[in-house]
């Protein structure tokens, strides 16, 4: 926290305009909901998007963490989020915005920081999109802006080959591919720039709920891929976005 | 895409049939419907029967890409489809035919091709048959003619000898078989003709989703045996269909 | 402890042939080494022939123990020993026996106890005899007489059902097999025996040390067929002796 | 089929009484129904009564297999069955019983066949009761007398302790347990009667669906112990059964 | 055996050239030496080749097992073999020629069967060329004429398009790989052939000894791709030498 | 049981007061409701408070347990509970208590025994709460006083480290974590006390159901730390008060 | 660091016995030594032994680690040393002592602190005493004093029932156990105190290098076991040490 | 290839300084050794340094392969070499030097190319150190300058938190760690940079050979992270340098 952040704040205080137990939250960085430590310091840190991760919670906790999150930062993104978890959100804040094909929820108010080239995000086949829209979304919320590819999988090369220039202008790449998770591996082959592999749970049988993608994409022969969790589009983003940033 | 296939096409636009964006996709090979890049080329390279995997997408994806298939190919098959998935296309395409067992859909305009000799289907018990159904349907779609023999599995061996005429009768042989996943390496030895063995999920317990029957059949002690997904009854059908058209 | 025994010990104890503490021991049913607590105990319950896990133990320590055990048991069986502790063995217990095929030691000073019936030993290949040998050799301390066929392998099934009358003659069938593991299955169905069946370390790649022939084994449909760990022959033979006994 | 059998046969074909097609099903010891082929000759081989394992096959194909069962076999054990099963059998059957603890089916027309000794059944905890039910279900058909002896965890040793006479004139005893699975090591080891020990899925977290128990089973030190698959309690009664009668 | 097969036998018999245990030998189909049954059989019924697997059988057991073969059969394959069963081999058969790369030994002492077209071999890597040559070695043995194409991987597509026209003229196309395995899919894409998959233990880490290309080949998006064991290069070959032939 | 208990015990049986058969029970430690074997002895040795799995057993099962334990304990702890379950308890112990957030049931008549310190429940975040509840709670029961820290996860260090005070004043300490596990190495190196580290299933993916955090717990390199079953908050708990009351 | 040691380190460094770089690494409480950050602030934390884990590094690693510690530490303790690790601490720091069973080195100057009980290590088998010793070393070194009870498995129970007076005066427990790994959930219900469980790599087939073991542990129904990493005798040491020391 | 550089290869041709079998490989964008198709076009793609994965490679392909790389570009790297490898190399291209913490060789005729800040390399141990050497080497060669920071492991916090000013200015973070993995997530949390995670084998017992370590790391609870295959230093640096470099 930098001198004017700290003058304005104890300003705030004097002025009776913030309670001493919040003021001594915003100096420790983090606000203490009970059930969760809401993390200020971070989005100073990271850039000005706050990220939820809905799962795993109940609609009034992600509502309650939303609230609280943009009291002070202008953008929020909520991610694997159920559709109880939007009516909550909506209730708290009335501008969020559902994205079904990848269940996310957006808050957006003011335009999102601009990378320095474009984030290219392809998909290896229909089945993989809800994946590669969340990594789309993530990008376009944190660093874009941002294209996609979809359905290119390997075994239609001339899907991707048609594709090759707007392949090499892109600045950096993520691929979603499910099944055997190869197609990082042609497109890392295929251009320069830091490729960023998300296996996708997509297939059946010994794709092992997307293990088999994600094992293949760690032994990708191209080398400038490096991999994210299993369908974890917004980790493809975040990671894309810093990049693209930086 | 040969001269007069070009020709034909560039007529086509010429008299306003053919939209130029529509010309550009077949002269790429694929038509991009945004959320799928459909390869017209791979029917022209592997037979008159285009496939679509219905798992993971949603009704109307399904049938779209129906659409755009059966606009170019009299034959198409769509595996792995729910019934919601069945409505959509036989909305779409009338002729649509639905097969339970295997959850398959068929649009058959025209006589399938036909391989140079009998394709057999084996499976090891009553609760393979979806997978082996599966197959052999494809194989009718991609090249036929098929037989079937069902429930010879291994632990009553008499079930199976009593039908070796028909087992060395036959060109290409599949086996479907869950738990253990012992009856390829079985028929391996009672046959010269190579043996396309696809593991079931069907079993409990240890065979973890068909995880054992698919290593087993990975050690057969038959040398002509080779294997393909878990409860892939599509892929042991598609290899058969091609061996026996070669 | 029966008193007949309880009263030679102690009047052994008084004739100052047996020190109080190892009659204490003997009381106990156990005799304390220090790295080792020797179970006599076990001896009088499960049979006269004692046996020692070779593996992991010093050399040292098996001379030890299988001392101690030759104090009171008239049959010791060692597996799993490696050439050093026969040396060692061999030096404490001059009348100690190495089998090379399996790797193990015997002393043998009584003829052992007589089953109701016989044991047969199959082995599906070559590579997995050790194995197979090694339950035979434990069957003929604990539990026989024994018999062995090897080489049955599935891919070549009139190997085995040459042999269906001996086959049928057995009172429990014991069935070594690497690879897919698939013989026991085949074997139980031509069977009314019980049937143990060790899967063994043999085979490659995707065998993964035994692992897929174990879990073959255990989804067996064939009812009659219990299975033991990889490559334990030992405990294979133990079973059927205890069954061929009861 | 021994001579007089084969007598019968053909004289009732010649009586008109049975179709030639269904004397040759005989004759080749199974029945084919199309999408199973029932095994008559096994009933022959190992005892009168017949069983079918429910899970995976639909209402209508148990009955039809039970009720071709029935024509010959004074018994019949359906296993892992839906109640859905049940009312189809019901109505093919009338006699069919249903046990609820372990989802099973019986039809018994004769007394069941008598072992030589009592097969005890212990369960670990409460929650493996089903799985011991069902092997005890199994014995009681094919092999018993049977008893039960019900929550005797090793955490509380005492529980087991208080019964080693039962454990002691036990026969053959079977063990069901499920989380680490170590009850098998310790009753094998105050018995001298061979143990099959039943891995049950109660558990959760690193029970992994049972196959902790199942890996603790397969590595018992006590040596008189084999294992059969997770939550088979039908397997670990008939192999209990088999050696019972043997 | 037909006829005149079994007329010449037993002339043989009746002139003291063939003793009456050998005969029973050959009417049965196999040969028992004890530790293995050669299967005379099967070289009857699947080529005239004959294989070994050299690996865990001792020198002497191969070198014998190989003697029995040369006997009736004009050519024999020993795959996995170290050099000193290569020493005792051709001390047994003085013809035998040795595989360096593959580890592999032939005796050829006829032209091998011709194939109906051109089996191709591709490898990803260098370090799969070991089981590519295997694959090559057994298709030249069993149903070639075959050729190679080394080193095409993924991440350097050129390689691999450069060579369009001898993948589409191949009549079976055979593809080994390591690491992420993805190459089959591509090949899958680009040709009408059955493809078969050889995944090979190349790699490190989280290639997991050849697990991860053997279920990235599985999970291939390309449908005419089968499956063999890792490493399996002889598998591979067998299974498209039986197409070939086919 | 010590001689007065006995005299007592027996006082009540001449009294009438007890059935002979409920004192046999008593004497042997256990009490048989035929599906469970009720463990008295253990109250005697572990603590006042008696515990109930209740995941696995039926609301009747539950409910006659813990009746049979609330005869005797004063306090009765029901973990894994359904409603159904605490439905049926309440019927039989109206005193039965609720708990929402870890699905448990307390019954308390008497206060919970004190541990020598404070036990401080950490969660890394707040999805992983109804796990450190579920300590939180056992502590509390077993050996507390109990104090709690959630969502204090590795990504945002400062988070912990504001409360480095509370951290060093806790004589032992639960970290309940999902995703890849990392808190109990961070404050294992924070505190000299022991860490009682539970992994929870919390997370996606390549998370495994919390085997991922299992792994890593168990690989901490903070030499204080002990890790027990995923999601057993319960187990945890147990450790922990079994330590404080030591 | 409270001030009288501030004091004391400055006015080292004023009197030049410190280089103002070492007095650096000091106050933040570690020395920087290039290939390794040894923490002193560790030692004044957690007891006054410093411990350096030997696997992994280079002899003279160690030896300048041991020495940068010894220079600080009274007592140091090396673990998973190899012997010519020994050798280059031996030079560094004459009084080393070398413990062959559990090849670890110490270094002992004062008397070790003493904890408030007896530390009881228990080994399932004599293979275990390995890892049993590296952890009776390590309660020796950090918080004694330690007893030992060695090779009590559990398919001999009156080995251990002979021992229950010892179990029950130990204040913490630990227990060695490989194979099936079912030793602690054993001994957890014979004692009050908190039992710490050892899995170790003894075994062979599926023991997996000690998984089965560790699984089972982690899956105990004995409450009062909490477990750390396979072979980890000097883990499970540390922990009973600090919870002894507590 | 652009023009330029295709008319000079032409004129090189007509010079009769290149033969037109090696001016196709070049038009080609590979070059054909048989073993090896040396990839050029890649060199021009991804940078000027050229690399060759040693491991599985013979001495002699390796030298053959550099030989080739270095007639054109001016910097070779080669990883995962044994010494004879070096021995090779240095045969044929005098100026390679050997990086024996990391087992790589270099030749380096030419600045390497510089990125735009930082890459800083940490390690959580010393035994990581070769990983981040290997790491730090390739960043060196294709995009530093690099930094690194060794031994700075969680369960020491203060190590790490010492040198925050170092880890806010890199551009991009490298992590090394076995174990646990946990370090990339604390590191994620203090940078806003990426950071690339890269799991080590370092550990024992559960730590699986890395595996534990790369699943903690995919379950990162910092967005920041990608991960590499195990031990894949190399891979780190590449991705790092192309992101410096971008």
């Amino acid at each position: 926290m930098d001198e004017s952040s700290l003058n304005r704040l104890l300003e705030r205080v004097a002025a009776g305009a913030l309670a001493p137990h919040a003021a001594a939250d915003e100096l420790r960085g983090f606000e203490d909901l009970g059930f969760a430590r809401v993390d200020h310091a971070r989005a100073l840190r990271q850039g000005a998007t706050e990220v939820i991760l809905g799962q795993g919670k109940t609609p009034h906790q992600v509502a309650a963490i939303a609230l609280a999150l943009a009291a002070r930062a202008p953008t929020v993104l909520i991610t694997r989020a159920a559709e109880d978890i939007y009516q909550a959100v909506l209730e708290a804040l009335p501008g969020a915005v559902w994205h079904a094909s990848c269940r996310a929820i957006t808050l957006r108010r003011e335009p999102p920081p601009a990378g320095k080239g474009i984030v290219l995000v392809i998909s290896a086949g229909t089945s993989d999109i809800p994946v590669a829209d969340e990594a789309a979304l993530t990008v376009d919320m944190l660093g874009g802006p941002v294209e996609t590819l979809y359905d290119c999988g390997v075994a239609g090369l001339h899907r991707l080959l048609a594709e090759r220039e707007r392949l090499r202008s892109a600045r950096v790449v993520i691929v979603a591919a499910g099944m055997e998770g190869a197609l990082p591996s042609v497109v890392g082959g295929l251009v320069d720039a830091p490729v960023i592999a998300v296996p996708t749970s997509v297939g059946y049988g010994a794709s092992f709920g997307g293990l088999t993608a994600l094992l293949g994409m760690l032994n990708s022969c191209a080398s400038n891929v490096s991999v994210v969790n299993i369908d974890n589009g917004f980790g493809a983003g975040f990671v894309a976005a810093t990049i693209n940033r930086g």
